[in-house]
């Protein structure tokens, strides 16, 4: 719409390219593919179908019926990446999930003791910054909020708006004078909670700025991760950014529900007394892990990032 | 001595590079210095300095006395890469050690059952065939041995010539109908045992055909990595590619006797059931942890080769 109004009458027998398929329903704007449509445009290439079953082809169909000329599948594998977090929304009714793993090369997070700060260098840290900006949240589990004290926001990058921060925690049993505590009215926390979490924590994180949210809690007696994602999906989340800890990533690796993963090796060792980056999955079998292919590698630093992505094969 | 005798009386008035200091002393040949005097050099270009106590600047000293114009520390660091499995035998008489660690994403080996086959692509175990080939030795703990029955050859790239193959193994526990058993008369076995090892288990390994090597226990009952290197170093090796298991790998790294670090990260994750790569170290802070400082990555096929040295830093 907006591009429409700013090309004015130029956009009369003209090429518009569009990376998502123009809409066909009224949402929160009236149907794109009208706009179009009345704007007089020639031809239209679309980058892929919004799978949206408002949409789902619709958007297409009509402007070809209405005499334009409409090229679809350009650039679609770019395009699928970009919009992962809609699309994903779209299909499972949960947010795109990028967990980030920042490890040594033994996979530990922290020592026995719970130290942790710093395994990876600052160049890591500047792209973990970078990553929370590309995605509507960030979430971490209640023993990492309550062993690290974390702001989970975005620092030094010049952002203003700020991703929602999100906090899985069964018991609501967080720190109301924690970081997140203190600053929940300057930048969103949500609290996943299970239903049996105390009424008192409730009314105090209420009171405190926090949005809470109820979720059903899995067989384990751990919070149901597909729940919790929905829940976020539900609200309007299309990507969120996991740091952990090791608990939460065993949990959503284990229900399938990680998308991507960031992973950052730092050149140290720790030993198995550390904690390990991802926790305890039930895995028996090699065939039972899932798997990620990779996507593209950096050196930050002297640390070592790897982008995967889910993969089929298994 | 041989690019001498093959350069003949075009030696006269030329210009050697070595890559090494030219020795001054009697070992299996005379001292190269005198061979240079005597080929009647103009000009030797010398890499690094010897550091055994038998040359040690004395080789160029020599050269200068006899009027030969001698430039040193040409492409210095290049040097003591290529050299440094014979620089760390003078320098600590124990052989460089290579550590090779293969694991998912969070650090693990193996599922709880004790599956590891195969987490690592073809590529990458083709890059391991490769790095064999490129030490004296490679080296198991018992544990390995005994679980994964590895044959520890360099196989697919036409190599002739085979790593003696070495396991670390206190009471000599190991199945002699073995693959190391079977052939112990085809390639070099090493065996680094305790004195506790029965006199039985030596006798039939003996008789198999495996070099037994007594090396004395730590202070938990482990053999002493230290002395187990300083006994392969004693007997020529210089370089040595550790392949786990995860007992080994931390015996070695708590007792800082890892020079280089190879990783291969695969891209799946296991959780925290698996095995891990590195055992218990013992570190409690992390400034007490190894650090290595990262010196190339590399992808093969779908998993990450990244390469470290041990860094002074930390």
């Amino acid at each position: 719409m907006v591009a429409l109004a700013q090309a004015g009458s130029h956009a009369h027998g003209a090429t518009a390219y569009v990376s998502l398929e123009p809409c066909n329903h009224h949402g929160q704007t009236p149907p794109c593919s009208e706009a179009l449509i009345a704007a007089a445009l020639a031809r239209v290439v679309v980058a892929t179908r919004d799978p949206d079953p408002r949409t789902d082809g619709g958007g297409v169909a009509r402007l070809r019926t209405a005499g334009i000329a409409v090229q679809t599948g350009v650039c679609e594998a770019e395009a699928l990446r970009d919009h992962a977090g809609f699309l994903t929304r779209v299909r499972l009714g949960r947010p795109a999930v990028t967990l980030k793993l920042a490890a040594t090369l033994d996979g530990r997070i922290a020592t026995a003791t719970g130290e942790s700060r710093w395994i990876t260098g600052p160049q890591a840290r500047r792209w973990v910054h970078g990553a929370r900006a590309r995605h509507d949240a960030v979430l971490v589990g209640a023993g990492t909020a309550r062993a690290d004290d974390p702001s989970l926001t975005v620092r030094g990058l010049g952002m203003v708006h700020q991703p929602v921060r999100v906090v899985l925690s069964r018991r609501l049993d967080l720190p109301l004078d924690s970081t997140l505590g203190r600053t929940a009215r300057q930048v969103p926390v949500w609290i996943c909670h299970g239903p049996d979490a105390p009424a008192r924590a409730r009314d105090r994180w209420d009171a405190a700025g926090a949005t809470l949210i109820e979720v059903a809690a899995g067989p384990g007696g751990q919070l149901d991760g597909a729940a919790a994602l929905a829940a976020l999906g539900a609200r309007g989340l299309t990507r969120v950014f996991c740091e952990g800890g090791g608990a939460l990533a065993a949990t959503l690796l284990a229900a399938d529900l990680v998308d991507d993963l960031a992973m950052l090796a730092a050149g140290l060792a720790l030993g198995a007394e550390g904690t390990p980056s991802i926790g305890a999955m039930g895995i028996a079998a090699l065939s039972d892990a899932p798997r990620f292919a990779l996507r593209d590698t950096q050196v930050l630093d002297g640390d070592v990032l790897s982008l995967w992505s889910r993969s089929a094969e298994a």
